[in-house]
């Protein structure tokens, strides 16, 4: 791909995008700045990379509009855009290989259950089986040993990776993703205790609903609702080993990251960014554009959109750093402490000698 | 199904069921009480919900026999019972559509190995792979994807979800049930240090033994034994992505939460209540009715039965809370320390003058 | 097996094997020391295990050459040796019975892509699914429903369980174990952030890289590089529901127990222990023998070799034991407090008085 092939595949999507230099080198691929080669792409959307400037073999280098470039123009050439992380993501769709998941069509070895709909362009990967009254809507992807029980309909260009289980009832919406080994719709956990201490198993009748846009990673477990819905909205991302209860609602744009672990019937606003291993107890809601710390434990509901959470039990930010603060000054505290009791004993012994 | 029909259900499990309204009504499917339905059944079990006596639109509600429901009669009907809750669990059982995980009878693409025992009403999905010498008792259903290695034996009654694998020697007991992406009996992560700090793999020579009745969900990961073996016992029930390590034993009705981990040779009694990404170090013991609480760390044995635990390093849950209150007692506590610290000041200013 | 044939057997790994006892008597199992009847061998590695020198059944017990024996060996055998933990480890190697993955050849059933390369002594299960161009080493082990995208490379005497998904162009070096359920090369959880709230996924163009001997647990969760590669080192030893992310590096022999999550670009040196649901933040470093107890959040790098680390936010082990001891010193601080003040009011009172 030429530079000036690039300036214009950008413009596609933004408003501002201006070279400085060559228009005609030709670019192999992407790389990242401390590592780029001659012939190939990087980009610099932090401070801390501008020192790279000056000495990236890079050819061409994606830069903010405000980044004066004038020094380091003779060398190579620039892209100026008002998002260059963006516009970079954007150049590495470009040059993304494709990854052939299922051959186009349905394999002879998958598996149809009756009453199946599937759309134009689909493609069913091996051994895959679908249950009955499934529906896969067109240039959607099966890919290889996939299960969906009967009644899952999944919409219109979702990619499923090998290995994909949907239980019956699933509803994926439009272009949802979801990678190897996750487990979409098992039953939630809930069991009714007995007088004798053993449990009767409560069945799990709901289902679980996916909204579009969804990116779910690899070995996540979903649970279907008691009654009712599990549900996923539009947009949300989860990462791989995440397990999401029965009954939840996780908002739109909403990122839940690795490990992260959420109880039954929890509700989680829109864009909310959940850290790697947090824990939420169950019956809680969260307002949206709440942050939630890597491994922090949440104990209630936290109402107040956009606040930041930490800590276990998990409190605002603001007072959980003040919290360790203290924490961090118990050594000087406990010192204070024997200083004043070493000068209250000399005072009393004066003052018996007054 | 009439709730003269519903009556007579739960007659059979339960000594004393009340009806009181109408005997013919027809009740189209169970609902939670805040949003059921002309038609539909639901239950109060907790106080909380008293409120929705006199408001829901259920046909049919079920109480604890000591509510008061001559208020409400008019408008719905109510059954009286010891148990609501069960009461409610039994009655969605009643209504479950049944779930089709495999038809009826071996799926012509499914490998058996030699020497398999298949006992009667077994069914077996497609693409299932049955090593050498394994037994499947009568009634079991093997999804579709399911692999058991050599010398598996599954129990009557028992459903194992697609995707499931059971290593070589695996042993599950009548009316297990396993969620898909399960992985029982894999190799116990034990390696010998060598003295260049490499490591040489110890043979995971054991198995993995499931009692009667126990339940594990999806993507959950249960290792084999060095020697001898792995043992959930009776009852237990296991959530989503929990790690139990080599040489654990799980006691009867104990219940563990998504994500927990137990490191090897640890003893769980029997009725404990484990939270979820609780994690316990290896070679320890539990007694029966422990509770542990969600994110503790479980760092030494309690040997005394029915204790809470909660923090980490866990410890029981009033020495905890004590020790969790005089943390958010420390500013006050500074404060103290630096209200007597000027106090002292003072008094060796006003000594001095003496 | 005699006597002598188990002291030849660790002969040819050690250069001290001496033999106490009878050369003959046949030996059909190994045991745990406590639990090891006549026929057995067991070992003693441990001088908490030396009180069983006089009572245990064994009829041969590995034990370390400085163990005094002569009271004992009446009963039954003895061969000394420098290490006899690793010793044992050999002999079980030896009795294990071999555990039949896939039957030698390539299954019928398994699906081969164009391009294939397979070399000699390759096991290939039923319903495997090989994708275009990938090579897999001789004597190789490739289980049922393992699925290779394309371009992906084993090396040899390598095993993958069943269930395996390895994403396209990941590659494995010799003799690397991969247990059931794990998935290598899933997508990084890359996402770029739009003004609107919503996300742009950043393709993640790059691979895993698994050096030999490495063996990985089950479920586990190993992402591909945005650019570049992620890569596991030769001999790292991975247990089950690990989550690592994209970019990371892990170290020659690191050992990451199970449910440890390990962020964005991550880089841990040689020799490491990384306990269980242990946690890390992205783009950080650790040296080399660095040891991490479980549950800790690793929130900064460390760059001093063979320190361990504990806590959350985790600090070097001397540091956090004082830490939690002086939190564990709370209530006298508490009690030391209120016992000043109320001297101090005394001597204010009397002072007064002068």
């Amino acid at each position: 791909m030429t530079i000036k092939e690039i300036r214009d595949y950008l413009g596609r999507f933004f408003d501002f995008v201006e070279l400085a230099g060559s228009e005609d080198e030709l670019i192999s691929a992407p790389a990242k700045i401390e590592t780029a080669q001659k012939g190939q792409v990087s980009f610099i959307a932090n401070e801390k990379y501008i020192k790279f400037l000056g000495s990236t073999e890079a050819s061409l280098v994606i830069v903010h509009r405000s980044v004066c470039i004038d020094d380091f123009v003779q060398k190579r050439s620039f892209l100026k855009v008002d998002d260059p992380y963006t516009a970079f993501v954007f150049l590495l769709q470009k040059f993304a290989t494709p990854r052939t998941i299922a051959a186009k069509g349905i394999s002879p070895t998958a598996q149809i259950g009756e009453g199946v709909l599937i759309g134009d362009g689909v493609s069913i990967g091996a051994y895959a089986v679908i249950g009955d009254r499934c529906s896969i809507g067109s240039n959607s992807v099966i890919g290889p040993h996939v299960v969906l029980l009967h009644d899952v309909s999944v919409g219109e260009g979702s990619v499923l990776f090998p290995g994909v289980t949907l239980y019956d009832g699933v509803v994926l919406g439009q272009r949802v993703v979801i990678h190897s080994g996750s487990v979409i719709g098992a039953d939630g956990f809930g069991f009714a205790p007995q007088k004798d201490g053993s449990y009767v198993k409560i069945p799990q009748m709901g289902i679980v609903e996916i909204g579009d846009d969804v990116e779910i990673g690899a070995n996540v477990t979903i649970d279907r609702a008691t009654m009712g819905s599990t549900v996923i909205s539009r947009g949300a991302k989860i990462d791989n080993l995440v397990q999401i209860a029965h009954n939840c609602r996780i908002g739109e744009d909403t990122v839940i990251a690795a490990q992260a672990g959420i109880s039954g019937s929890v509700t989680i606003g829109k864009k909310c960014l959940i850290g790697g291993q947090a824990g939420f107890a169950g019956h809680l809601e969260l307002a949206d554009r709440i942050q939630v710390a890597a491994q922090a434990g949440i104990s209630k509901s936290f109402l107040q959109p956009g606040i930041a959470l930490r800590g276990y039990p998990a409190q605002p930010m603001r007072d959980q750093l003040k919290y360790e603060a203290m924490l961090r000054n118990l050594v000087p505290m406990k010192d204070k402490i024997d200083r004043i009791d070493s000068e209250m004993k000399e005072l009393k012994k004066k003052q018996e000698n007054i």
